[in-house]
């Protein structure tokens, strides 16, 4: 990583602090449990996508602070309800205990649903930057439809029909595309739709940068759940094959993930042809995705 | 009940008919699980709520059909998770096996997910009527407040902390207020909003009238506990005495209860004078809500 992907994590630390101040959370426990998820750690990639994204294309990043937000308090209550007993029953996440480990089940089960209406109440709230109230309401409607069943919660649900089953490299696909895909495509469209993008050649690139780079990091998160060191990922690793789980280095081998997991990435960087200079920035994250040992 | 509400009750089984075809839910399982919490059952009262407020305030009904449908989405959403195992672990709802009962714990928490995502999808999405982006933004902020720490997730967060626990009649009604009354109260904001109401003495008694009636449903949901057939109201009767749960008429008796029950009635009546004779919808429900048996 590099300064400005530091700077751009010490900045979100800051702004889901302020969003999490919640002084009236109902009980201390749902208030520190929404804490304990979010804050203290996590790449951030979201976040980072939001603000490359908005500052290739011009935006301060006061203006890209809650979007950047926003999203990250969706992965993060994904995050939760997904490590459930009844879910994926994860004990470790970002090598600490998981939600309803710390706490318990009933207050993760609160945790996520609150952190998901807190996106949306942040996005609707946001009074910063000249973003046009239509520009506010786009952005809600990438993140309910980037989070719902045509996104992360129907790829959830494909990924619990699909234990134990024989996929198709085109079905995991599909899986990984909704499941992991659809909050990282969004997060880019989030920053450009914060920076003001109008519909066009531009805007029509980063949806396909976005779309790719989603698909390649859950191929390498399959391929680190193979190959990683636990210490690093922060949670366990042979997850997947002990649940008997299709992921794409079991449906093509590990040697075909990683060269379609490469493919993506080059794909994104030459979609991005239609900004320029502008977009090295996000060339240098798309390498990161596919690179990355954590 | 009356034919206007049964007119609204078959109108809004309609509309989230609609809401919920989701050709492509991720999985069968998924969509049918969405379906069957939300569909076939119900008092409808928020939707019927948002209804009775806008048309008492000139809105038609199809300005009014997608917050109807969005704050019965959320409505649910919480039910089924308040049913799963971790929190309150109830077989029976609206008279059938709860969605965890009738599918399993993993789907029940993603319906709720997928409920709670689709209904900030739809109102972000709804092109209906002349509503401005403003007024659109307003609804969604609305609803996530209500959803929220600062609403209903905080209420529940507090109805956790308290199993066992001796809670004043004021804490009581504090939890009462967050945990059901915000989202009753914000049904009517939204159809209020919907009709394009501007800040006023109009808004100032809905708001009122709406914190009443949430407060005066809760404490006849209590009530019912104690004294209603549970082939009436569709759920286990004496839940909450079971599970040693602090109710307003265990904390203050079941006469108390019932007169303060009627008083909150009464004041959201009179809280409705600025609006004169377009009010008298309302006062039918605010009746209602008091001398329901289920």
């Amino acid at each position: 990583m590099n300064p400005r992907i530091e700077a751009y994590q010490a900045r979100i630390e800051q702004v889901l602090d302020r969003c999490l101040s919640l002084p009236d959370a109902g009980s201390a426990r749902l208030r520190e449990g929404m804490r304990y998820s979010v804050l203290g750690g996590g790449k951030r990639l979201r976040p980072i996508l939001v603000y490359s994204t908005g500052e290739a294309l011009g935006a301060p990043l006061e203006h890209l602070d809650v979007p950047a937000a926003a999203v990250e308090l969706v992965h993060v209550y994904s995050l939760v309800h997904d490590d459930l007993p009844a879910m994926d029953d994860d004990d470790l996440r970002r090598g600490r205990p998981t939600c309803h480990r710390a706490f318990d089940e009933a207050t993760a089960i609160l945790v996520g649903d609150a952190l998901q209406a807190l996106a949306f109440d942040v996005l609707a709230h946001d009074a910063s930057g000249p973003a046009s109230a239509t520009a506010r309401l786009e952005m809600i409607r990438l993140l309910a439809h980037a989070s719902g069943t045509s996104g992360m919660a129907g790829g959830q649900a494909i990924d619990l029909a699909s234990v134990g089953q024989k996929l198709t490299a085109e079905a995991v696909e599909n899986m990984h595309r909704r499941k992991t895909g659809a909050l990282i495509q969004c997060s880019v469209l989030l920053g450009a739709t914060a920076a003001g993008i109008a519909p066009g050649a531009e805007l029509d690139a980063l949806k396909r940068f976005g779309a790719d780079i989603g698909l390649a990091f859950q191929i390498q998160d399959d391929i680190l759940d193979v190959e990683g060191d636990p210490a690093i990922i922060g949670k366990t690793a042979g997850a997947d094959t002990a649940r008997n789980k299709p992921t794409y280095p079991s449906t093509v081998g590990l040697e075909a993930a990683r060269s379609r997991a490469h493919a993506l990435c080059e794909a994104a960087i030459a979609a991005l042809a239609p900004l320029g200079a502008r977009a090295q920035p996000l060339l240098e994250l798309a390498r990161y995705v596919v690179n990355r040992s954590r």
